[in-house]
């Protein structure tokens, strides 16, 4: 059975990065089956490349290697990383977007060759990372333990008496609010409130309103989003990332 | 031989759903082929994505499952369905989106389980039931036979008296007008006109015209475009999905 | 181990097109590997794709087969090449786009049948003759030698007595200018101008210099580039292709 690498980049898909990156995978790990999670990360975004690769990796298959990159820190010291939790591997910049994975992963810090191109880690360091373990090279074979690897998490949502009160942590396409309120911690029938606006209390899903209409449900990542049909909530509500949110 | 999945969605390429699909199709039919058909059908745009999928099934090899979600009614009561005609595998929202397919299609209904995400069912029912179709199991077991699909077919020309009269159905990235008119309705020399806006007759492809001009020709999809040559149809003329086209 | 199949387009996402083309690349072919280059090459920009083409092919592995398509000749007398040069393959049309390949390709033309949709060859023409590449047909076989293949290479930077002379010659998404000039030409010190602007000495990467600030280094393509830290060259400089730029 052939491995999986999946690959989350700010690269964007107009250039040749991403096929570059590609083209060492496929050179250095021939039969690797590649998945894209996205390369539209916004610029730098590291916040929005963490919220998605948490989403996505451990629903991939045991032994999936994850090549995530998003790094405006590329050529200083940041270190360059490699790791390994619930059997999955990862490989990154150690600048917090692989800091949504669970506590228990083992980490190895890369080296950098000196010809690697100072801009160019993702061809030049990750992914000749990233096709070694896909050809099942232990993960301590490619460099010494990495400890104290960067942690920014996700913002938690908080109880403050009356009521929970978390914030926006993520918009899709859609213009749809992701927040990081848990969906069991609101009870039925508790009305929700972004920003200053009621919502309304929970409902299952977008067809439950009239179009237009603001709606918030337990969404397919576990926690509550507030959407509009057929609509945009970024758009009629004016929020975005860090919005407060009260259920 | 590998069997294909094709994907088509309006789900984008910005956020992680198209790889949490993505997920579910290698986890449960390892070896899977999967080729986008695109993820940018505009959002909730049943009959762009109905077109789009009408257009590229049938190039693919027989045995291709296509996995087809533009689903504005996910988590209602419109049906889950899963469908084979013509030796190809359908699996998608019974909204019309499957309807541009062969009449003989035999359709089954998908059982929604209750822990399936009310909002995304693309990746808790569509594609767990394309990863079993791609895994040969029969259609049958799938789920109940289910008559009555929802058709909602493409528009038709009609003739007249006088001309054809057909409309737009299309708009590509290019703003070349795709319309319903067969390629072989029109006789030589027969001048178009689009909504009020006179097009000239059939040439073969842009290079016969000068840079800036509009061209009529017989399409790649077989029936009339309307082009500009370096330009955009849609900007030059004012014309969209539903402009009347007369030949 | 499978070959590789590499597309670069400017058919964009949203529509069929990319995915008719590997239709038939996956009918004829079945087993290979499809790697996109980019589809999103600006529309008809030869250019474009020819830079893009260049830094990406040679990182592939030998044998793989080029699907190069940027083509607003499409349908007129001009040639459909398929070549060979240093142990890859290459499908395209003759107009410059395979120009940035090296001299000692061999070249063959490839015959348009009756039936190819005359603004379609990239699915009628060109992907057929890439999966008969990729099935290990000799290319002799897929049509009579062709000579004269058009060559437009990118433009050459010069020294005119007191500096290197060159040009931006591409702008990727991060609004960063990719100049001609080779990383090696510019000694240590040297202080580069943009248009009439004046942007410093070459530093190692983005994190050299402060958030907002001009930055020019050698690329991950070889040449200088100038970017702005978390910002975009192309907005603060107001430059763009063809910009010169003095070392």
């Amino acid at each position: 059975m052939s491995r999986v690498i999946t690959l989350l980049t700010d690269y964007g898909l107009r250039d040749s990065y991403v096929a570059e990156v590609k083209a060492v995978l496929v050179s250095r790990a021939p039969g690797v089956v590649l998945v894209d999670v996205t390369h539209d990360v916004p610029a730098g975004d590291v916040r929005a490349g963490q919220y998605l690769l948490a989403r996505a990796w451990h629903r991939f298959p045991t032994g999936t290697v994850h090549l995530a990159i998003v790094d405006p820190g590329v050529g200083t010291a940041r270190r360059a990383l490699a790791g390994a939790v619930a059997g999955h591997l990862f490989v990154g910049p150690d600048n917090g977007l692989l800091s949504a994975l669970p506590d228990a992963a083992r980490w190895v810090s890369l080296p950098v060759p000196a010809e690697a191109a100072a801009t160019f880690h993702g061809r030049d360091v990750f992914a000749p990372a990233a096709a070694r373990l896909a050809s099942d090279e232990p993960l301590e074979d490619l460099g010494p333990p990495a400890t104290d690897v960067k942690r920014s998490p996700l913002p938690a949502p908080r109880f403050d008496g009356a009521a929970w009160v978390g914030e926006v942590v993520y918009v899709d396409r859609f213009g749809t609010l992701v927040t990081n309120l848990p969906g069991d911690a609101v009870e039925p029938g508790v009305r929700l409130v972004a920003g200053d606006r009621e919502v309304g209390a929970l409902r299952r899903t977008f067809g439950d309103v009239d179009p237009g209409h603001l709606v918030a449900f337990v969404g397919s990542g576990g926690t509550i989003e507030i959407a509009v049909r057929n609509g945009s909530a970024v758009r009629l509500l004016g929020a975005g990332v860090g919005t407060t949110v009260r259920a």
